[in-house]
């Protein structure tokens, strides 16, 4: 690691020798490989981007200009580049250094990101700032052909048209969502990828050229010269041109010096501007090459074999729901399945494989997919529209005003909900209860292990209207599996009936309640112990029940507080002057970090030792005579 | 009226003689603004579609085909042509027909819109389900270019391209918003609507021939000849192309004949195809196509003169806000506005009248608008988002993910917080609470008249984090002046402080309240009065003193009910086990129709007899000794 060792600080790139830059690109990528197979992490979108960082790194400034990666799961060489190699052995852990970009950690990073297709309106606020500063720091956005299908960029395209400052839009193009990357514009970039558009341009006028009797030499002179005045008009890029942005391309993204003198010249340019980049997701490492997409984010692996270490089998939320969701297919034909680019990660890709028809990967626009659902269900379709909790927030106002609003039938399923752990804040899927509960006719569900989500997953298509079903990332509990109540629409489910004290517990977190109940038996504690289930409408038969002999009901759930189940049940209590006190054990009004889900619950207190301290102290208090 | 007699239910008009439609066009037309000029309502918009709507139900089968309309206040034509004649008399009145698209209203209605930019998405889920069942019904959207500016017109269109079934967007293009049309798009559009862009290529070509010697002639020939195969590159419409979407246009919006037979033609077509029409907003009636902002959406007017009949010049919360937002941009050079398309509406334009350098107007584009503000603000701007209670939905995740993780100075005006009246369903601003007080980070004020807005948003320019101020729609409440306690973050304001039972009110119902407060010192009962104000934080020390002495606490506000300010009331409540009752007024878990805010707070319960006779039983039940 020779030249490595000489970039401690932001700028220490621009002091290396040009002819020195490949061997650096190398030995950054073998810092990756071998960092993140330890600590798991985002490698394949880092190593395609090793040289663009580079580039980008030879013509701007830390921290005075501006650099705004979309997503940001992409910023690890950035972050290395400005001098937090040393951190790279705490990526993603509990206290270290996150995995995406964030002003707190370095005055380098511009702008935090975590959701797709923000950067350019970032970027153009920075850049409309700098206008009315009169100050001339640089600026300039990186976003992969991925995040290109969401909308807001192109809401920010069409206004950044109108603006008409400098402000530099780097299209990283590897054709590669996480998942295979669809829709029109995938293809439109694929096709000048391979330079297919200019030949069919070039193509059709040969022909007319050869058409044409004794001139075709003068002919063939008079096009070459009127090359500039028609160039915009045919070369590739005319989307972009089209729509008021200046688009340079496609250049090679492993070029550092092509890269560099066109950032530099694009730079310079006062208006904006889109250099498409070509890159390889994975690039320099032959197993993520493969295998980009498993390689996309990983967990700790061999660099050996490319073998993810602890590759145990585990049932995940994701796989009962694919596995289900194929079921009811099989048996309904209204079933149909809608995913925003994440396939393989929701497990609509099982579906799709079985029924391709039935299928949508719409692409990193989860607003389309919630009102193209809306549309489906119109028509009498059951769509089921599997979206991550934290991405689903994208689509808020089209599930109030395009679904609940008409009461349609669409069945949303909603994974990655509560903490998920390494993603950290952005990811985390804590505020879904709080941003559904309030939307009249909405119905959700948080089923308690992966019996619960098959039967809650029969009676949503069963059901005539907007239901959520939330369920966590990880493993899909199995315990519990002797308590199956039916489902019915907005009744809980009595595990156990004891005294004085209730816990209520919600989704994922029964099982960790489960513990606690344990706990309190063995000690000689007789609780009451109830699986939610419903979170709206909440079950007030058996919360009048409750208050009837329990002094204390102890809600626990995975999720901000304010708006989340237990609010509701505090609210429904004071509303009926009900004779019983409520705990909620939930998130307090507050973000979530990086970490382990064990580490990011004890933080919140929301771990089986700290929940059973807290109960032991209210049974103490509040509970004996 | 001799035509528009005989259209009584749908598919009539097809019986009409082709050389009749001008004239039925006239009486539509004559019949618009007769009824309008008696209700109000979204006049410009429906003159400028009377030819396109007649000509899609020339060609379309209602209800077996599928329009839907974007936005929906362009369809008192659709509405007139399917049945709804007589109801016009009660357009946007309590208990008559909403000015928008309504499923419930009748079968002709496929889709219920309302939000901008929602309708090809509705129609490709439409068509999708087509191709599942394997019916045959024609599916068009019609979006104006306004609508267009929005993002999730781009992921339709992505997602069209690859789907690539059978589906009509018509692209109705009047050269406007509700104001002016801003951005790229929209440059592009005007560049196809005058042919300009046609002609640049025409006019270079011609340049390149001339100076080519001898075959002069035979060039022209060829290049006619080749003009099939050179078309899908030269045409106008190719953005739309590139991105896998058949153009057709720019054709007349108020010829019937042509747009009928091109509509006949595309809906054969079995793939995406998108018709630019070119329409006049307000066309047949003078002062509205002089004035199509101002005749956009209208108050019942004088025909003749074209003046609003009830003018009486009120002083607005929105005139408040742009008078005091001019003021302080005069004092603070950091401070910028944003509008998405509402320059007028939220009253930006002033501020833009002023400092044309530090405001924008996005686009109907509320997601850009929240991302690009936080852009401004990492660069130590303080931007002004002034967009809608409602239409701020769209920016959730905007709002949680790009200024609240980051903790941003931006600050939220949030114009038509509240009942709106008749708009209705879409448009109602009570979910505003809800979903933001849950954010972390966040603060919300809702000041209590037109002082206490002006001095929140002092207060807010000099707080340094994301502020949120809701105002109603309407006049600014001028009462309760001599109350000014100094705004202190997180402090509410006592108005009178009494025994027993205390009103807090919030924001806009503050005045209501008085009412029943008078009422109720009138009855020689002494309550508390408090307004909130802070609604995030709420005031904990204002409620654990009114705990001490008084019985009861009833929170009055216009939002629904679940994740606003009276459940955070409720919360602390029962978390501190508070020694008080909690009631809380406010709008049960359901969407709210259209008709005049009065008749709908009385509907809710929430207007000042209600409400009093709300407390006076509370009282006589609970707070007596």
């Amino acid at each position: 690691m020779n030249i490595l060792d000489r970039i401690n600080k932001p700028n220490d790139i621009k002091d290396i020798d040009r002819e020195d830059l490949p061997e650096l690109a190398d030995e950054i990528r073998e810092f990756l490989v071998s960092h993140v197979s330890e600590t798991g992490g985002h490698l394949a979108p880092n190593l395609g981007c090793v040289e663009l960082t580079m580039a980008l790194h030879r013509v701007l400034d830390f921290p005075e200009d501006k650099l705004i990666w979309d997503v940001g799961h992409q910023s690890y060489v950035h972050k290395i580049l400005t001098g937090r190699k040393n951190e790279m052995g705490t990526l993603r852990q509990f206290g270290g250094m996150s995995g995406f970009p964030k002003t707190s950690e370095s005055p380098c990073d511009a702008f935090n990101t975590g959701h797709s297709s923000t950067s350019i309106s970032a970027a153009l606020g920075m850049a409309c700032a700098r206008s009315i500063k009169g100050t001339n720091e640089k600026i300039a956005a990186v976003i992969g052909d991925g995040s290109f299908t969401g909308g807001m960029v192109y809401e920010a395209m069409n206004n950044m048209a109108d603006i008409k400052t400098g402000c530099l839009v780097v299209l990283n193009d590897n054709n590669m969502s996480i998942d295979r990357n669809v829709g029109g514009m995938s293809t439109y970039l694929s096709k000048i990828r391979v330079g297919q558009q200019y030949n069919d341009f070039k193509g059709n006028v040969e022909k007319i050229l050869m058409k044409i009797p004794v001139a075709g030499e003068h002919l063939a002179r008079g096009l070459k010269k009127s090359k500039d005045s028609i160039k915009q008009i045919f070369v590739p890029g005319m989307f972009f041109e089209e729509l008021g942005v200046t688009y340079i391309g496609p250049i090679d993204g492993h070029d550092i010096d092509v890269m560099e003198a066109t950032f530099r010249k694009a730079l310079k340019l006062n208006r904006p501007i889109l250099v498409h980049v070509k890159t390889v997701k994975g690039k320099g490492y032959t197993h993520a090459e493969r295998h980009p997409s498993y390689f996309h984010g990983i967990d700790p692996f061999d660099i050996q074999t490319g073998k993810v270490m602890k590759d145990r089998k585990v049932m995940t939320n994701t796989g009962v729901f694919a596995r289900k969701l194929v079921e009811l297919g099989k048996a309904d034909p209204r079933i149909t399945a809608i995913t925003a680019a994440m396939g393989k990660g929701t497990g609509v890709a099982a579906f799709a494989a079985e029924f391709p028809d039935r299928a949508f990967d719409v692409g990193i626009a989860e607003e389309h997919a919630v009102t193209f659902a809306a549309g489906l269900a119109t028509s009498g379709l059951v769509p089921v529209v599997a979206i991550y909790s934290s991405f689903l927030q994208r689509a808020y106002d089209q599930i109030l005003h395009d679904v609940c609003l008409q009461k349609l039938h669409v069945i949303f399923a909603i994974d990655r909900s509560g903490l998920v752990g390494a993603d950290g804040d952005t990811h985390q899927g804590i505020f879904d209860t709080a941003f559904l509960s309030h939307i009249p006719n909405m119905t959700i569900i948080a089923p308690k292990n992966r019996y619960e989500l098959t039967r809650a997953m029969e009676w949503a298509v069963a059901y005539d209207g907007p239901v959520a079903l939330k369920y966590s990332r990880g493993e899909a509990y199995y315990g519990l599996k002797e308590y199956n109540v039916d489902i019915e629409y907005g009744r809980s489910e009595m595990i156990h009936r004891g005294q004085k004290l209730a816990i209520v517990a919600v989704g994922n977190m029964v099982q960790e309640a489960e513990k606690v109940y344990d706990r309190l038996l063995a000690d000689g504690t007789n609780v009451t112990f109830v699986n939610a289930r419903f979170l709206k409408p909440i079950d007030t038969d058996m919360i009048d029940e409750l208050s009837k002999d329990h002094k204390h009901i102890v809600v626990i759930e995975e999720e901000i507080k304010h708006g989340g189940y237990g609010s509701l049940v505090e609210e429904y209590v004071m509303d009926r002057h009900l004779d019983v006190d409520v705990t909620v054990c939930a998130i307090e009004d507050t973000f979530v970090q990086h970490g382990s889900v064990e580490e990011l619950r004890r933080m919140l207190k929301l771990d089986a030792d700290s929940l059973y301290d807290r109960i032991k102290h209210i049974i103490s208090t509040d509970c004996t005579e």
